[in-house]
């Protein structure tokens, strides 16, 4: 029974279908999983004992019945606390919307309810995600589950979501990437998540960061689990007008285990050349692996990337601001020192600034596509170091100091400033018992080719598998 | 001969293909004319007398030929000289770019050579589309053909667009509208111009104002015109990423001339009833013109606009910024002095008032996707008062006095904010012997019902087919 909080989604989905276990035993291993350790973890909000329950009994009832079940009947999930849940508290992360109890569902929550998904509980996060550290959260700081004795953050802002799944508290979770939200996390907590193309999944009904910069996605503990959860929440919606029109394919049916001939870039310059040498280890062996399965490497070089911080400051400041400027002058000691400090920030940024930060992205996307025309999938880390402990505030890196922050999201902001799809997943530990993050960059729309190299890897490596000390 | 010039885009192209006329005849009848009435009109930059005629002679070849022919064989048009032409000047009217010379055609320039037409030469504007005033033109000030007398605005900012088809010294042109700068120069000129959906045409190679706001579409003597050149110019183009993928309808073929049970809202309120008495007369008659011919009428008002001056400014003044501030800090002394002190103006505005100002659109853009629910067009006068005098700054509206610029954009801008189509076509003429121009405003991405509307009316009237007094 325990070892059901190990089980990744597709097999759950495919054990409930065929009646080897319940949803309601699944539910009920997964939330006596989060009594026991959420106390320390604070990777919940809230959590949704009652409704999951209820829920995992209807969707017993469903398979008896012998109904139509969705691809993921009864599987639980948790989504990051910016998902509108309908009747259920979405606090952002922040005490402003402690009391916020939507009318109605995100897009992609209705999606996943409409595959079989039950929501187990809402995740903790940066106040409106806005910054990965774990100082000061409203609902405690969440604790990485991979080192028992240190308090080590999990990444962010997405780290709820990292940390319960990496605990085996709930086998999947959303998470939303605006600098590396998605994947920061992933790659801290050793799970994988996949930040789609800027386009490919609606963001209706999600609190908003930077509305050009934002992006929902996946976390679970297989690249498999991303493509079926992602397979059931992308497409166009009508209420979110960034969505493309363009067909969804079927994911699952991309993981083929086969990278023969898949043409792999590396970006050392800039990204391996300047990571913690025990990260560098850990990515260059996954390189090599897929090169031994079959994949051709060679060297790519991204050379506009030096404005990307500064422009990327300007395009999230501006944006974030727009958003809470009515909070900013009636709530404002309601904030986080830290973010209310941060957003201040954004009254500096000019149109203008904004603007031209704006056309910057135009030539870093033909930048990055151009790497991909003759190529499938760009190969970095996810983060240059390992998760960090709570409050340290600099690290090291090839090319000389830098604050923990910066280095956290300086592999991934990339890819937000973009719009490339890009899936971190684990890729081994370093000496002291950490994750290593493994970061795969596609096509624009190509999420498929992405996910089979990372799933191909998957089959090729247990990193996916290991256990945190916690658990 | 003579009245080659009169003769509308459509029978010049069926009478090329069925050897009536040659091409040849054609580009010369309207060079002849072009030298008889520019120097007073000064409607053209560049005249392309030498590639106009080879080109013509070559359309003259695959006539004779019996060769396949673009369904605009041979008919010659002027582009507004912000559309790219390769080889040949394209100033954007300005003495900046007196020598650019585009090593490429703008898309839509190339796409209408694709379907056979001819470029006979580069169309006077106000300085880089920023104001619709004719004062200090680098150029020469563009004479509105329907004062023989008087120096009247030909409106802009695509004013020698609007003054040339006018002359009949070309049978069609491109404009470009940010506020109004093709329905306006249309409606002071007597002649009719649609702005298309935004995203419905490519504005690659064409020289920015405001890309938020920026709409390119044809002008031309008849609705009909605008349907043969639009179809040839819309749809997708990779290298403008604001096109969208829709399909682009048979534009021709949805000129039937029927508008039974056709749905028409009049805007009344902060529209007709602002207008010059004349104008109003004018407008209302057309009204009753469709609602005999079978349209249904009935009152609509939009109640969102009061925010839309602002708003729009906000846009326009940093988007412009954004493109001119390497000119502005390195060559300011050459920009007129009112495009300077607009380009100045988006110094002030920041990013969080920019990004608030677009938030405001999604709100403008449901309100008339509401009104428009019901109805299928929107029916409003185009510009509240006729051609004014050059020099003219103030006229009185129903509501009050107020600075000739804003009111000549009050009635077109709104549509530029929400992206909804819109065309100008003449409905009438003041006392005074100034054409009237009727706004008619459909659903986004359908052209083909605006068309149909405005073609309905000109089989019904003559005003299209009147001939100034320059003439």
């Amino acid at each position: 029974m325990a070892e059901l909080y190990w089980t990744p989604v597709a097999d759950l989905a495919r054990m409930i279908a065929a009646r080897e276990v319940s949803p309601v035993e699944v539910v009920r291993v997964h939330l006596d999983r989060v009594t026991a350790l959420d106390p320390k973890l604070k990777a919940f909000i809230t959590v949704c004992d009652v409704a999951a329950l209820a829920g995992a009994r209807a969707a017993e009832a469903a398979v008896l019945a012998g109904g139509p079940l969705g691809p993921l009947h009864g599987v639980p999930y948790g989504p990051k606390d910016l998902y509108c849940t309908k009747g259920v508290a979405t606090t952002g992360g922040s005490t402003i919307l402690a009391d916020f109890l939507p009318d109605t569902d995100a897009t992609v929550v209705a999606r996943l309810a409409a595959a079989g998904m039950l929501v187990l509980g809402k995740l903790n996060m940066h106040e409106f995600a806005y910054g990965p550290e774990g100082l000061n959260g409203h609902y405690g700081n969440v604790w990485n589950p991979w080192d028992a004795g240190t308090h080590r953050v999990a990444g962010g802002s997405s780290s709820g979501s990292g940390a319960a799944v990496a605990a085996g508290a709930c086998p999947a979770a959303l998470g939303s990437d605006t600098g590396g939200s998605i994947r920061i996390p992933a790659s801290l907590c050793g799970i994988t998540g996949i930040k789609p193309t800027y386009g490919r999944v609606s963001r209706a009904g999600v609190l908003p960061l930077a509305w050009s910069m934002d992006h929902c996605g996946p976390m679970a503990r297989t690249a498999r689990d991303c493509a079926l959860m992602l397979g059931a929440m992308a497409g166009y919606d009508p209420a979110d007008a960034s969505t493309s029109v363009l067909p969804v394919p079927d994911y699952a049916a991309a993981l083929t285990g086969d990278v023969k001939g898949l043409r792999v870039g590396i970006l050392r310059a800039h990204f391996l050349d300047v990571a913690a040498p025990e990260v560098r280890q850990a990515v260059e062996a996954a390189a090599k692996a897929l090169e031994q399965a079959g994949a051709t490497l060679d060297e790519v070089k991204l050379e506009h990337l030096a404005l990307v911080p500064a422009a990327a400051m300007a395009i999230v400041g501006a944006e974030a601001l727009a958003y809470h400027a009515p909070w900013l002058r009636a709530r404002s000691a309601e904030y986080q020192p830290d973010v209310r400090a941060r957003l201040k920030l954004g009254v500096a940024v000019s149109a203008n600034h904004y603007l031209r930060a704006q056309a910057l992205r135009a030539r870093v996307r033909q930048e990055v596509d151009a790497a991909l025309a003759r190529r499938d999938v760009l190969l970095a880390p996810t983060t240059p170091i390992a998760a960090p402990a709570l409050g340290q505030q600099e690290t090291q890196l090839g090319d000389g100091p830098s604050d923990v922050r910066s280095a956290l999201i300086r592999f991934t902001r990339p890819f937000n400033f973009s719009g490339h799809p890009a899936i971190s997943l684990p890729c081994g530990f370093t000496p002291a018992g950490l994750p290593v993050g493994l970061q795969l960059v596609g096509r624009p729309f190509d999420e498929a080719t992405v996910l089979r190299a990372a799933d191909a890897y998957q089959r090729l490596t247990d990193w996916h598998t290991r256990r945190p000390p916690v658990a």
